[in-house]
């Protein structure tokens, strides 16, 4: 079975909750700030649209910003084609965009991974013709929506046994169709089970401070007819204590090749709860997560992100101006707690230096 | 030393946050509710007004619902003395006044502690003037203000060992002054130790759902000049994997003999994270707090609070309606997880059974 097949029927129902949309060539992004009020598209065509609609986390999660990023690098290339450049100037510019879109966070590494795919494309396309180059990129970031779709379905499909018959399931932040470009990682696996006809609990981070699980997770499982349990990130480790966890499944932001893994601040604190309780602890990302420059977390960087996330939620001030805030968005779970990491190609077991290897010689790019 | 010297000028410098006053024989409590925005006093004299306050968080923490309840108690005494009832309809009807009063928070047992002490004094003082009598009930409830701010001064006192020159402390929850009469518990720690000249960096949790970090222990310390560093109880585990947590401090709301203890949920969490990463874990708090009737933490009863306090922070609701929540208010935190419990008669140490049995035998009452 190549790993690329895939469910036409699933992936037709994944529709129902998309983060990017385009539309006569605009590439429309799902305002993740407004979930579950309103669903509000934000037009971010434009470079500095893109860049601070994934800086403000307009769109976030690691698969999809790296999408998003790869179409705003081709649109911003066909700007670039129709303005008259020479060829040489055309890769300069394109070249600063594509910097200036992988500094908009620093973390995930799918940013990079995506918009240097793009930029590959451009400087080894034919040239002569630049908006024919222009269209060829863009062309090729849409298909990045349709393989991370496909390579969602088969993380669920493999990630499906791990969870159980019956029992509960807790996850972290939203690692869902909204941080992908549908399905999902860590939820996509929730999904693929749910349709394999288990039914369990699922018990689902508030995630401080930006409350992703919240806000997004609840939102898109209720899409579903999964009805999560909302808890505080304080209440995980009571609730295992009381034996009411069977796994725990999160994606990541970046892995490093021994299976350190970034991901949203808590998740560390969960597998650390799930350590002391016995409970498997999976990863669920596809390939694209996978840093083959780095060689463990240490070396992962962690993005700290401004005070008012953590001491203003909504309009509520919820401390005194005086206080002094610490708030990493990220935190790197050592691989030693995790029991697997979930990706197209099958369920990764340590030692992750040698699964990784493996994973990543059988990937097509 | 009796375990009830306290120097005196530091009693009088406690009186900056007082969460109770009494005045022209009328119980006002601090509205923390409002902390951080507004100081605002509650009229608590009436018995009905007193049960809302504690049930509704007007007054919160274990030690300060103990004497504030006492108070209550105390001023029904006086309502009832001056109905012009016989001694044992007197007595019944304060009995349902305390059974109301108990019922107002189940987890916590300095509640029923001190109305208990407040009832069998009415039972067994002078009923020929049942005025004399509720003065006498009002007198002795106002000397348990007293007797928990001296009480606090000596957990401080003996805790500030505990605490490094340098380096960083997490605390949970709000173990304050505002917790109790006034100089904390695991805050009176804190407190002492800064008298001492100890300069390090309190880290404070948010403490979702009802953040109590966030809005009363950051205020509290500001108070203090002592400038806290604000986390969301996500972050805790990273903060302590990158070695700047030298040790964990925390109030209870029951301890069982064996020394499990409840506290704030997101207090075990909390535990297992010191004990994960080797960070010495303590309690602090007054003898009132041992419930001797109950031998482990499985006894110990959890109250869950309504979802509200999960789904809506200020005016803003985070998550969709549909969605199910688990709200327990406290956890318990095994007795192999404690490092010590620091009281007024000096630091418990395992195992507990035999150290908190001592402690008892030598407590006054």
């Amino acid at each position: 079975m190549s790993f690329m097949s895939v469910d036409s029927d699933k992936l037709a129902r994944t529709s129902c909750v998309r983060p990017i949309k385009i539309e006569d060539g605009r590439v429309l992004l799902l305002d993740q700030r407004k979930i579950p009020e309103r669903v509000e598209y934000f037009d971010a065509t434009a470079l500095s649209d893109m860049f601070n609609a994934i800086k403000d986390m307009i769109v976030r999660g690691a698969p999809v910003i790296g999408v998003a990023a790869a179409l705003g690098l081709a649109s911003e290339g066909r700007r670039l084609a129709h303005a008259g450049l020479a060829q040489r100037e055309f890769i300069e510019k394109l070249d600063l965009a594509r910097k200036k879109l992988q500094s908009s966070r620093p973390t995930a590494v799918n940013l990079r991974w995506a918009t240097d795919l793009i930029f590959e494309k451009a400087c080894k396309g034919n040239s002569a013709n630049l908006s024919l180059l222009a269209d060829e990129l863009f062309a090729a970031a849409i298909s990045m929506v349709e393989d991370d779709i496909r390579a969602n379905m088969m993380i669920g499909r493999h990630g499906a046994s791990v969870i159980p018959d019956e029992g509960g399931v807790l996850t972290h932040c939203n690692a869902g169709a909204l941080a992908t470009c549908g399905w999902g990682t860590a939820l996509g696996v929730i999904r693929s089970a749910w349709d394999h006809g288990k039914r369990f609990n699922v018990y689902v981070d508030e995630t401080r401070p930006r409350q992703q699980g919240a806000r997004l997770t609840t939102w898109e499982l209720l899409q579903d007819n999964i009805t999560p349990t909302l808890i505080t990130d304080s209440m995980a480790g009571y609730l295992m204590a009381q034996r009411r966890i069977d796994v725990v499944i999160v994606g990541a932001d970046r892995i490093a090749t021994n299976g350190d893994a970034a991901n949203k601040i808590g998740t560390y604190t969960v597998a650390v709860l799930a350590h002391a309780h016995n409970i498997p602890f999976y990863i669920a990302a596809p390939l694209s997560t996978i840093d083959p420059h780095i060689e463990n977390g240490d070396q992962i960087p962690i993005e700290e992100r401004e005070a008012s996330e953590v001491t203003v939620i909504g309009d509520q001030k919820i401390c005194p101006p005086e206080v002094h805030v610490w708030n990493p968005a990220f935190d790197v779970t050592p691989a030693r707690l995790v029991s697997g990491i979930i990706c197209q190609t099958g369920i990764l077991r340590p030692p992750y230096t040698e699964s990784i290897q493996a994973a990543l010689a059988q990937a097509p790019d």
